[in-house]
């Protein structure tokens, strides 16, 4: 991001994007963050993410399609299905720390601001 | 994001849902990234994100609002409105650069998949 010339204002605004489609909306980056604790079923990754099981079903769905989760079932009585991150989501882990980080010191800002 | 305790997961997600409630969606950062090349005006920015002017409008709202883009009025014939970002959007060049790397790499992964 150094320097700004037309092209590569519109390859980074493509490479955003490309991201913003694979791990943008309001679950997967906390879905990640969650699973990074370790494999978690359905329920307790419902739970510990505060997501409705229909709208998580719909996000577990999308990040096994890009290879950032696996879907395993299990050979238990009754049969339970637990979700993993897979190689390839620890790629993500630049951006996850960056929002993490940011998080962080705005909450610490507006805290401040309001004190 | 070091070790993985109760206590620090639940500060990471709190982090990540915070920056997400900031500028996640499919538009802010985006927008940042376009107006890190310089000030621009409303319907140059609507052309270069690619956003719909009832979207653009409500987006550069939200990102004013959270001290992010400042909207200044300049003193032309007719009157013009330039949008700029502040000082405090710079604190998101992590996630930008971060984002940025990981949609390049990730775009090159597909490409390469389907070769």
């Amino acid at each position: 991001m150094a320097k700004h010339t037309v092209e590569s204002c519109s390859k980074a605004k493509m490479a955003i994007r490309d991201t913003l489609d694979v791990v943008g909306g309001k679950w997967k980056l906390v879905l990640i963050s969650v699973l990074r604790s370790g494999k978690k079923g359905f329920n307790e990754l419902s739970r510990e993410a505060g997501i409705s099981p229909r709208i998580l079903s719909k996000e577990l769905q999308e990040l096994e399609m890009n290879g950032l989760v696996i879907r395993k079932v299990c050979d238990t009585k009754p049969i339970t299905v637990q979700y993993e991150l897979t190689e390839y989501s620890h790629s993500l882990n630049d951006v996850l720390v960056a929002m993490e980080k940011w998080g962080y010191q705005h909450r610490k800002r507006i805290v401040q601001g309001i004190k």
